[in-house]
């Protein structure tokens, strides 16, 4: 298993993205190329001591910034780290892409270079959300603003294959984000949606409302990519900022601090449970080849694990599975 | 000062309500009109030794549930204590309704019977929220499933007046809620709101993403109200999760149980700063007389703090402020 990384992508490229990919490659016995300017990449890993073993780096001298349009990718920088590392997944050089960069050339790039798979209209970003139950599957998370009914519908059986061939999940309950249960609620297209995927060749469960997506009461929940973007930040930024809130209360004197010592593995244990690094990143569902958006953010061990949904996608052959069923149902 | 009070509304109506309408009168000085059934609520009130002092109860038979279509307060249920209530406020019976009944309910009520005010295009809900920082208001929480570019234009200043007037920010920060920072983020709706808000009378300071939402970073959160629906309660729920993340925390066993002790008033400070039912619930804004929507789960603090709210609003002169606004702005 070869897989492609985007070596100058994401705020803390290349040094996080290299010891991820390393942490990767001793992890799940893969190999890996490494796209990007060759002798940053050199200089980087010699500076850090990093032996890049199981790596080829193919060379890009030029990088897709978080600033630069999303198009970009397809000519204007078309010898980025980025659009290089497309066309090598194009090229079957490698099995599978991993970037940590811009998720808008991201998109662009897996839409226009790697391209749908026959039958999707539009391949989304979906992200594997924690909850006070288990863990389940947000899409989409920002590649689509506005999406037409049908997309909605086919979110929803992309989503529930994921979750079913990746998680496991047994028959995975979807639902559609809307601002109350019943049928009636929410936007036209949404209603729409509601009313094709009551049909639908997959456990559609209804409408899901906000305060019941993070007790884990649908597997995969379905929404725009304006309107799950939104979901999605939200959640992160309110545990962020309930965590501080949680950490100032023990450090505020010598007894709270003392404290912690007495509740520190219930504490752990819901970090755990609540941990956005787990899974590293989010995926592109659709499209002909497996790509993966780590965090901007990421460090080393977020981007290990975004490689590993890369290792899951082509372990389960997930791609297979939705060309399977787009024969099928379409 | 007199407040009209819909005794039915709610999920512990009417008990609760009664409860929380006394301790309102006691604490705020008001009188009030309780709406509803004269017998239930004349027994409820004996049966749990509650003096109804400066209080009259106008009777209403009918009760509008949450499984009514929204506008059964027109016609079909004219005669419930929400319609009644809404009439009441209408002839100038009392000076505020608060009910704690059907969202969608006092949604139209307030738009048909009570009315806009003049210029006002779609009043919204908007809801005061906690965040790491200061309170801070999202509208539209739900009235408006889809908006117009215009009508997310004159959230943001009926919501700046708000924050304004009745809790006293200074120039209160105005933003967008949109799945990006940058003007080029959005649906074509947000995209046109964002040029209308830019040459706005009021302090717009552009678009915010979800994950700065709670952190404080704008005053006011203008969305539609479908997004802001889903924004108000995913956040509500993701706390939820997490408060109670932090108490099984605590509860997991004898050592735990007695770390809480060292680190309660910190815990206990975030939990108020967390706490949904300071504000009571939700106000109507743009239309001519005070309507306050409270929690339907309220219990008698909750409720309270409605009244609290619509007693702010009178305190404030909102409504005036808000027609003199309109008046020199449109």
């Amino acid at each position: 298993m070869k897989i492609i990384i985007d070596a100058m992508g994401g705020d803390n490229a290349p040094l996080e993205i290299l010891k991820g990919t390393m942490l990767a490659v001793e992890e799940y016995g893969i190999s890996a190329i490494l796209v990007g300017d060759e002798e940053i990449i050199n200089k980087c890993a010699s500076d850090n001591k990093l032996d890049l073993k199981n790596t080829q780096i193919v060379d890009a001298k030029e990088v897709i910034t978080m600033h630069d349009d999303a198009k970009s990718v397809l000519k204007q920088k078309s010898g980025s780290s980025m659009a290089v590392g497309f066309r090598l997944l194009n090229e079957g050089a490698g099995d599978a892409f991993v970037s940590a960069g811009n998720s808008g050339a991201i998109t662009v790039g897996a839409t226009l270079i790697t391209k749908r798979i026959n039958g999707v209209k539009r391949p989304a970003i979906a992200s594997v959300m924690p909850s006070a139950n288990k863990p389940f599957l947000l899409m989409d998370c920002g590649a689509n603003t506005e999406c037409r009914a049908e997309f909605l519908y086919q979110f929803g059986l992309i989503g529930s294959l994921y979750m079913k061939h990746i998680l496991k999940y047994d028959n995975p309950a979807v639902a559609l984000a809307n601002n109350g249960t019943e049928d009636t609620k929410g936007t036209a297209v949404v209603k729409e949606a509601y009313e094709l995927m009551k049909n639908a060749p997959y456990n559609f469960i209804g409408n899901i409302e906000g305060r019941h997506i993070p007790f884990g009461d649908a597997d995969v929940v379905v929404a725009d990519g304006f309107t799950g973007n939104l979901i999605l930040k939200t959640y992160e930024g309110v545990a962020k900022v309930l965590m501080n809130g949680i950490k100032s209360a023990f450090m505020k004197n010598t007894v709270s601090k003392l404290s912690y010592l007495g509740v520190k593995s219930g504490i752990d244990d819901m970090k755990k449970q609540f941990d956005y690094k787990e899974y590293g990143g989010a995926v592109l569902l659709g499209v002909k080849k497996p790509v993966v958006k780590a965090h901007g953010s990421a460090d080393a061990r977020t981007f290990k694990n975004a490689v590993k949904q890369a290792v899951w996608f082509l372990d389960n052959n997930l791609i297979e599975e939705i060309e399977k069923s787009f024969e099928t149902n379409e």
